[in-house]
């Protein structure tokens, strides 16, 4: 049995950890970090794990995170590469929600989390963990930078135009529309019930931190720069991001449809929808499922691409569980076969 | 692998068995009726099953239907009392969703319902599926009337009280409120989202059928008639059964918290939370459990029963699961060990 | 030109007060006061108010509020015993929507608020304002104590009952249901959209404030103590009150409807709905309107009564303007004649 | 007083007409027409209309709408073209919130909705009610072609760029979400709560009605075709549309929000919001406003507009009285004042 520690666990990536592991045959969590929540059980936050999680929440140390295999980071920005680096050093694999090792230029780091880089040769040997794009390195990393939940949306939407050629580089659109549960469980105005639920809005117009990593991802396939314009949006919905995304196509007779299916044909977690659907987030919602259509606009020149996922499971914690699954030579999709829940 | 029909497959507790078949090990659904949607893959209703669901719906048959070895009705009222009879006769288990099986007494069903009882005989032996009280009558029964949601949560509610005598049989308040998924998929203006959501009200204040099966439930505990003020409202949300129950004691002094843990110590889905809980009804979302907290209120003479159930799940589909189980010699929880959906 | 003061303009009942000032055309809001906010005009917190409010939020100063004609407190509990005082010494006309002056026992008070009363003399002369009891009054007072949302729902929900002798004065149960602008725009994980949508429960079962002001409301009735018990629910939407109340009738002949229509005839801002009505907490949302139903239930022993609210117009900022128009000889109506808003 | 009729008064824009109407001081509505609830009050079916509106429903009757000063159609596509000839022969004003007289290319409207013209004649003299661009025509119309919701905000959006010639006409994407109303009041399975709750998606993909509307409306403004790229979503929540509008500038040194204010310094309805700002759907939940805010996009090429209506008030019965007011010589703000409703 594979020991698992999560660092940081009483935020809503956190307890979806809990619950994907909860239902692991070959792993348990053994160690459960919270300063704040110490000596908590962790049912007692989340009475939905009642009866199948018998963890307390403890300080976070040292010498009980070294007896896991693998340590989860669900914590803010800033405190993975505070830690990380020893735990690595102890042999113990890290898998990181926080986008403490996304992002390869420091300066980049630096100007959107305000942050300087505390493990800047670890962070040269973290994988970037979207496995549709990087299985064999995630197999064999030591460490994991899980992707943003935005960025693995766009991303996964976008991967096969780009490896095919089939769309300008500049003048992307991403207009994407997120759930609350993506603002975490922190209390804040702007995420109560009574300002956000009835209402709709953009919100980081001028720029989001989600933007350098999705446009490090798209360069990498294509090894150039490539333009794009990402709008987020808050829905008032829990759990669910929908990517709308709008490219120029450099070739309007390509078999999109066909594209998509042969690209992702061998993907446990892509699914490409049929010609013409129109994905709806509650499709996925709970499971590690991306689901994309494709579609030629009326114009014949532009693409335009729907690409859904749950933002906690394919978006966080779910993806998190497949690097694990890949980085411990298990079959990718232990512990991530429940079905979505809808309606 | 036992093989399952399903009649009436296209509302949402046909799609609800349908995730939950996906998961069971030891049986596989194999038949699934509509006559409006016949020929059409079940994924193309339901995208939330692709990938896991390979069934397209056929028209009901009575020939397919007679390969199965359990047919459940997920169909409207009047629909399984016709087709049972002689589905039972041939050996094949038969577990109703509706509400066709429920009520004994065949003036009371005619008063509730507006139908003569067409199959008076196999009602005589049908066994009511609420497995906390009448498990072992399930495990050989030929035919189960699988509860309606809002008597699940209220008899599991009062069940403890009313076997140890606690309370006064009369003046009883349950005060239901329950998700829009209740009301089926059928398209009906007051389940609009624009007609329900940001919105509350009670229904059915004169009478609703619920009523005489809540009573009848009941009676059968203490062989007594008992009283109760049956209100249910309709909540602003999908899925969930909140139930609050009112009555007086009969004895103060009685330990509540301790007489409600130990009723339910072994029953592997009635779950009694902490003393003092206020359980939420997302703490069950997608789970076969049902949480109850029980309070003693200030005046001290009054017992309050919190109970929440799924109502897609314990509610319905989920305790057709577990009926089965029971029916078919199996641990009572396969298929149904999927943790809850929060947030 | 009535000059206004709000002390504590930032919370959703200063904001509603605004709104509604925006039509009232014999009043003017001339200082909007919050230490945090002070200096930021109030519609770029509130941007429904742009083009109809030019305030800014200045810091809390007695010589500005004293230049207002009357002063409505919309903070926290204890702020307003502390400033009251010597705004009512200089003829200011003060209305309280917080409840310090709401609770006349001065131990009840100190129990469910824990603060010693800084005001006692003040406290003695407050009037509490729900008008359709104590109008007249009203209409003389120096001080009004604005009722709390769920104490209106039930009160004028019972008023009629009480009034006429027709219901037993024991083993009342009032399960009420409010929106999560009830819980203020304080930031708290509760209040949360992830955590409060999609959900429901109960909570404060073992007591809540408001307890006390509703048995100090119905005894203020019949000059009897009152026994009710009261149970809070969260519902998932912003706005509304929906109280569903059950008492035993003492006489069951009596005709319920009639005994409404008749006390409520000639009351503007309560509408007794048709004979078998269940009234939509959208059908008050925005409006000053409670809109009631009375319902023999089927045992024909209990009487159950619907009542709904908007909890931030006649459960707060709505009844507080009815207030202050009676205060100043206005038409009870001015300014609160818009119609709810529906979808 | 003006004497109005309302053809199709059971759908949410023409219940919206009636909340509207009901505060407008110098018209009142007189006949109210539907065949399916003839003879029913209108309050019955729209409780929130109680006590502010004493009409019921009556049979289509020429005769009754002969009377009236003007008419508005709230039915289906199809039914205005039919009556509206007769009304206007007889001098009196139309207005039509369907899309019969909104399109000016019969084959056009012939692929899009599927019918023949029957008025072409009316068609012809018909005036696009978008009062921003067409005011002093609508001054002087016989009938008006109230325009679509999503039109409406994207032509806001897009007016001052377009005039000043900032944009490039070709490359537009609108990307468009709306609440549910949009849909209307029909009993439909996709728009019942448990399809469309906690729930997001794209539709209409490869076409929508409302896309050769927004087309010849861009291209009226330019005097060439526009190409934008639509495509609508839908939110789950109920009153509220969000037009995100991107486009590449032809000029990244211009202040665009010196522009935007500019165009509409004079506009009563139309909102510009400070720079940097994000409007919020609920912001003008209620009210005849368009507010807008412009981007800068990060790569200083493409400019973003956010536009925000309330699709049953400016986008549908709002701006159709703004219209009544023109054609009557009225202050065009009247009835038209009242606040939105937030939260």
């Amino acid at each position: 049995m594979i020991k698992v520690g999560i660092v940081g666990g009483t935020g809503y990536t956190g307890a979806e950890l809990l619950r994907l592991f909860a239902q692991h045959p070959q792993a348990r969590v053994t160690v459960l970090t919270s300063r704040k929540e110490a000596g908590r059980r962790a049912d007692a936050l989340f009475p939905h794990l009642r009866g199948q999680c018998d963890l307390s929440f403890s300080e976070p140390d040292a010498a009980a995170l070294a007896g896991c295999d693998a340590v989860f980071f669900a914590t803010p920005h800033g405190t993975a590469m505070g830690m990380a680096p020893a735990l690595v050093d102890k042999g113990i694999k890290v898998i990181d929600l926080s986008a403490d090792f996304r992002l390869r230029d420091l300066d980049v780091f630096k100007r959107w989390y305000k942050l300087d880089h505390s493990a800047v040769p670890l962070l040269g040997e973290a994988v970037y963990g979207l496995p549709e794009m990087h299985r064999e390195a995630i197999r064999k990393a030591r460490i994991v930078a899980n992707p943003g939940c935005y960025p693995t949306s766009v991303q996964l939407g976008l991967l096969p135009l780009l490896e095919a050629g089939a769309i300008e580089l500049d003048g992307i659109v991403a207009d994407c529309k997120s759930g609350v549960s993506g603002a975490g469980r922190e209390a804040k105005v702007g995420s109560l019930f009574s300002e956000v639920s009835d209402s709709f809005k953009a919100y980081g117009v001028a720029g989001h931190r989600h933007l350098p990593e999705i446009e490090q991802g798209l360069a990498d396939i294509v090894r150039k720069p490539v333009g794009v314009t990402f709008v987020p949006h808050l829905l008032p919905l829990i759990r669910g991001i929908h990517a709308t995304i709008y490219a120029r196509l450099t070739n309007p007779d390509l078999d999109l449809q066909q594209l998509f299916e042969q690209r992702y044909a061998k993907e446990p977690f892509v699914d490409v929808a049929p010609a013409g659907d129109h994905p709806e987030t509650r499709g996925v919602r709970g499971a590690n499922t991306c689901r994309i259509a494709v579609h030629l606009a009326p114009d014949r020149k532009t693409v335009i691409v729907l690409s859904v996922i749950d933002n906690l499971v394919k978006g966080a914690s779910g993806q998190a569980l497949q690097n694990f699954n890949l980085m411990f030579g298990l079959d990718e999709r232990t512990g991530l076969q429940a079905l979505p829940l809808a309606p």
